[in-house]
């Protein structure tokens, strides 16, 4: 059960005050930095973009859905076909989630109990059984190099006792995937529940930091909670979790929830917020987000974001990319260019959390950041 | 009205009996060889693909449509934009319609006379006039290479008398358009109308021809009419048109039919086949047309086509092609990945057809494609 490819080193902390701090994971596909930001390939493709775009645009590793995985094309075709990263021709390092989460929020479920869970696909109907070894062999014929244990997932809100239940049911499907026969090659992270309940948070990580995983998730956030309650999950999380181990906040976020949770000392993210914006005409950049649609980019010759290094903004500018986005017009090109661009932004401000805190002033990185893009909510102008 | 910056020279005539020849065309941004094909970019962008990516396949000059322009973004802010090269960034070459044929196919037609055309935008119903002044104006806002004279098309089948007037009026306002005031870098070609009316098609060339225009279109085939009359009808054109002009044959075509056409002396060809194909799933080869939702490719590890040096088949198998157009899937990317091969297809196809007209041997060629490919109909395997 040892993992020799696998490995997590603190490089730096940051020296303003908070728990900043950046690393370097190395995995059998390659390493990167952290704090880092994970691309979403949901179905074996980061939405509108080739692999070869996902890389220039800045990215390190990226994300697989192991439920949509093994709906389509499934999980026998894919070992059969070499894999996920021969699949979608993607030779960096991979972090596949465990389907939990979309089990319980995509599928018809049909039944749940301490041995798995049993559902209908959301595309055809057909019967599905999760277990947690079975989540297991899923990924193995997957290939990603960061794995998940199946989680009991809940929605928000919920009461105490059914956060409860579905975090000690995470915890005792964490320990039997962590008992289970595992590829070498593969690093099982344990995720993190227990809703907004304080006391269950920290007795989740009290546990799993008992069966020493190789990194730890945060996972049942940003799913409806304040970011009062986010902010102060994250906390009581991280106060309990070892300090060499990377911490990954799962399905996180805008601009502003990663600043706030690196500053917990948080290393990794994925979100589908850079892509999923994109296709609806949602640029970002550090002066806030904007919507190619309106009006008034209708004549304007400037890049979405002046200094931007990507295909897009070294090219186009918003006249084309509103044409590209108008009503009638809507030419596929335009999902493809922001998309490009939305990544390049997520790298880029990564890029600048970790040279921040690496010069030792993430606070006040952290301040002006907000203060330039917009501290309560995403602008829309 | 001279233009020293367009010359098309031919460079070599087939000796195997045919009319093929090829030639080489300098424009005011760059040159390419003939016979070549033009991916079409109706909205300012070749569907689905980078202009990068348009280069990459081997495109040398593209195609915009006027009508298509002039209704979004529209003639006067492409003129404040900077044009259509600089508005989508293609750099080399560009040729534009004058509109006419999406005028009489698209568009609720609302008065036609001498003067020219008032119709109503299909996209929000505003009103227009499309007089032969008018579509030069547009061009020239667009600030294409090579331009067409506003002609009146006809749908299939047509009367004799129907095809008459409309021949005439065409020849009237390629007249006009010859005579209009145009800057000096746009190439006006004339473009040869006449239905499947061997007269009227020989005496529409003829009096085109008497106006000495730098190259000429063939316009109204592929319509709807058999190839039989197809093909009679560009040999009856091309047996007046100069031989020291350029030929093009708009709207053109399968492999099949660009084949005969180049046979019979065209040089030019633009057509939405390869782009559209790709967005159904269709994937051009030299062994014919491949459809990659057919389930017989659900494991197949080949690529689209051996030896295919595109992005697309260096890098993905037809598994993931068919992965990414499966129900439910739908992944953009697939678009993507099938247009980046189809028009390296197109490309490479004309590459060798210039070869082969090069070495003598258009003939030979011609046949042994057929033959591969399969000569009555794309067969979808």
């Amino acid at each position: 059960m040892t993992n020799n490819s696998f490995s997590f080193i603190v490089a730096s902390d940051d020296l303003s005050g908070t728990s900043a701090r950046t690393g370097h994971i190395t995995t059998p596909h390659g390493d990167f930095d952290t704090p880092v930001f994970m691309p979403v390939a949901t179905r074996a493709s980061v939405k509108t973009v080739s692999p070869a775009q996902v890389k220039e645009a800045g990215s390190t590793i990226i994300l697989g859905n192991t439920y949509h995985l093994a709906l389509r094309p499934g999980a026998e075709l894919m070992r059969k076909l070499g894999g996920l990263h021969r699949f979608m021709r993607w030779d960096g390092p991979i972090l596949t989630d465990s389907g939990g989460f979309q089990v319980f929020s995509l599928a018809n479920l049909r039944k749940i109990s301490d041995s798995g869970v049993t559902f209908r696909s959301h595309i055809n109907g057909d019967l599905f059984t999760f277990t947690p070894e079975r989540v297991l062999e899923i990924q193995d014929a997957l290939g990603s190099d960061i794995i998940m244990p199946l989680d009991h997932c809940i929605g928000w809100p919920s009461t105490y006792e059914e956060a409860r239940e579905a975090m000690e049911r995470s915890v005792r499907w964490a320990a039997r995937s962590k008992e289970a026969k595992r590829q070498n090659q593969q690093t099982l992270f344990g995720i993190v529940q227990g809703s907004a309940y304080r006391d269950l948070r920290r007795t989740c990580a009290q546990e799993l930091t008992a069966m020493d995983f190789s990194g730890y998730s945060i996972g049942g956030l940003a799913v409806g909670e304040t970011k009062e309650i986010m902010t102060e999950m994250i906390a009581e999380v991280n106060a309990v979790l070892p300090r060499h181990k990377p911490r990954y906040l799962m399905g996180v976020g805008t601009p502003q929830d990663i600043l706030m949770a690196v500053s917990q000392g948080v290393d990794m993210f994925d979100c589908v917020m850079p892509t999923r914006n994109a296709r609806g005409g949602g640029a970002f950049t550090f002066s806030g987000k904007l919507q190619v649609r309106n009006s008034c980019y209708r004549e304007s010759t400037s890049p979405i974001e002046d200094g931007c290094p990507c295909y897009c903004c070294q090219n186009f500018n918003r006249a084309y990319l509103h044409h590209l986005f108008s009503k009638k017009v809507e030419e596929v090109l335009g999902l493809v260019l922001l998309t490009v661009h939305n990544l390049t932004f997520y790298h880029r401000l990564m890029s600048k959390i970790r040279d921040a805190i690496h010069s030792g002033n993430y606070r006040e990185f952290h301040e002006q950041f907000l203060h330039k893009y917009g501290k309560e909510k995403e602008r829309e102008k």
